[in-house]
């Protein structure tokens, strides 16, 4: 048989699997494992009704379009419909000519690296951040900088010490990675001082910014403080994306990137080569869903919903988990970060044991640090589990954390 | 405001735009030009009433599932649908562990160019191939070696010739990419003993084979040789790949390959970070569109249906086209070649006045071409025009090369 090893390329050799696609594919089927590792929306949320009629009369009206080939930056009426949207619920004001759809989040995170990163370039980001989106960042040749985050989000006074050690070496970040609002993993939201100190330092050393943004949409205060970073660019620094993951459906894998044009220019003539364009039909029932209303009418239902799982996770652990635990409180998103501040605790080492003893999951907070540190984190999603499930499980991490 | 050219990686600021888009995007909506430069399936033949019903049904009925996140390799239901309807039409026996679902063919080539492809790699191609493919090898740092084809594929006598040539650096061969059934854009199909010799070739000299199979599916000679390569290979040497888009529909962008396990594997690390996964619903609809047998019946429906095309489109040729064109006839796929043998005639150059003067649209041969040659060739798609363009646009065409 062929030796298959001599053919792969160094990037493929170089790459892990994701952990937490690996333990999510062990734990799947497991009925007596509560689980915390999951980072997906509730299907009771999903109008299933709703879309299955959608998704007929899109077909049935549109089907010579929507069944069909389409432009590689999207259809011009799905863009001008996100458009508005995104001018209603973000106050990002651009032209349809300022988007391009893309394959989900994570198609839009490759597009975004195969266009600016040469191998050796410098990413930052907020440390903890996305797994997937620190794998992009690697797959395409960056080098990762982590900034630490508090409550408030990325401690930009802290990016900016980074920056100056770098010396001439700024000039080889090609950009900054934040999710501002409900960050994965850490639950923290960005205050508006530290966006516009974020702001001002990209401006002053040159450099972009790629705003993540699939949460904001879900927002469970009342008042908090969520305006996005390309709202308040007045420089064109920001490259904004976002989906209709937590918001419709992740099935759909429909996100988008908005830019400027020169950029989505760069963008366009990537994702040819990458994936030709994203599906039409799926394009075509964001559209409606948009127009119809439902995705107005999910985030209504949503946010009470998991606003309540959030509390029942929150009381949960501060009943539960010893001092030494330290969490976060978001406002938005589907997380809440833990770090265990008890000499040698390692959530990933523990995880086999907490599976199979405790019967209770997470995700182990190591991969979220681009610098290796954090071993004594973990990552809790509330989404996915049943306020049962969440008490139940919470008491039996609190029994891991106490007796390792 | 921003300098984004600094930003812009080596990658992004060598590929070009794909031609074809470009062009398809300027001749639209322009209803007095009749276009053989597209590639698309005549909407004719997609199946809107039933796969309204198959959406709608599969929303309803597996909602949770058909809406959420799921495997980056592929819901194993649909890979196990797959795996019996490959074994059915393509004589191909792949268990479902070793299939991957993608996004479309283009994903597929991007996925196992990324997975096998370093800078400075050498890919063999035959001469014309598909342009996307070309432009996804390049993009991921192949440099390009173009085979000529004749009546009967790849000759396989000038690749053997290639490859001592190319002494040592045989070693940078990652893949030999060829579409041996209706090839794009020539319209050929490879004979019996050329498929035999390149599957010696390949074991030979170590190396793998990518065969892409869009077209074979629906063929217009009954008893034509279209054997695919993997159903012959019996050292694992064959990349396999395909998709719904000429069988179903294009917008749903669902492909697949086809590999042994150990190279699947790789595929599908490569992809967690690529688009994290196919569309849910979309893998559904096409699981639903096998089992119920539309597939088939949109294949039966097809088969007559471009064979008329395909058959006015020669017999216009036949009367039209002067002694010193040679034109492929081909038994399956969407195009039929030309190559003017004429002195100086640049299809190229020509197009502005073709499309501007005689009305008429072409994709010109030349970028088809790996090492540049091919300038006095085009493209010519029977499948989206009607039969009365076809004969009026062949028409004009013929006026143009005479004329020129």
């Amino acid at each position: 048989m062929v030796d298959y090893s001599r053919f792969i390329s160094k990037v493929a050799s170089n790459i892990k699997a994701s952990e937490i696609r690996e333990l999510l594919a062990i734990i799947r089927g497991r009925k007596d494992v509560i689980s915390f590792a999951g980072g997906i929306p509730d299907p009771a949320l999903f109008p299933r009704k709703e879309l299955a009629k959608i998704a007929g009369v899109v077909i049935e009206k549109y089907g010579d379009n929507a069944l069909q080939y389409s432009e590689t930056k999207g259809i011009i009426e799905v863009r001008e419909t996100l458009s508005d949207f995104l001018a209603r619920k973000r106050e990002i004001h651009a032209d349809a000519e300022d988007i391009i759809i893309t394959s989900g989040s994570q198609s839009a995170l490759d597009i975004v690296s195969r266009t600016l990163i040469d191998p050796g370039d410098i990413v930052i980001t907020e440390s903890p951040s996305y797994l997937a989106a620190l794998g992009a960042f690697k797959m395409n040749g960056a080098k990762l900088i982590g900034v630490k985050i508090d409550e408030n989000g990325m401690r930009t006074e802290l990016l900016e010490e980074k920056l100056k050690q770098l010396g001439d070496d700024v000039k080889k970040v090609k950009f900054i990675y934040v999710i501002p609002v409900g960050q994965n993993p850490a639950g923290t939201t960005m205050n508006k001082e530290r966006k516009k100190h974020l702001l001002e330092i990209a401006s002053k050393y040159d450099l972009l910014i790629l705003e993540d943004d699939p949460y904001s949409y879900i927002i469970y205060e009342e008042g908090a403080e969520t305006a996005s970073l390309k709202s308040l660019d007045k420089e064109g620094r920001v490259i904004y994306m976002s989906t209709v993951s937590k918001i419709l459906a992740p099935g759909l894998r429909i996100g988008w990137i908005v830019a400027e044009k020169e950029l989505i220019r760069r963008f366009e003539i990537v994702k040819q080569y990458v994936d030709l364009h994203s599906p039409t039909l799926n394009q075509f029932i964001v559209a409606e869903a948009i127009k119809t209303g439902l995705i107005d009418d999910v985030v209504q239902k949503a946010m009470p919903y998991y606003k309540a799982k959030r509390n029942t996770m929150l009381e949960a652990i501060k009943e539960n988990f010893p001092d030494y635990v330290w969490y976060s409180k978001p406002i938005g998103g589907l997380f809440v970060f833990a770090y265990v501040y008890k000499n040698g605790f390692d959530a990933g080492g523990l995880l086999e044991k907490a599976v199979k003893q405790y019967k209770v999951a997470y995700v182990p907070g190591g991969s979220f640090h681009p610098e290796g540190d954090g071993v004594n984190s973990m990552r809790l999603n509330f989404s996915y589990p049943t306020h049962e499930q969440i008490r139940e499980g919470i008491a039996r991490l609190a029994k891991l954390i106490r007796e390792s």
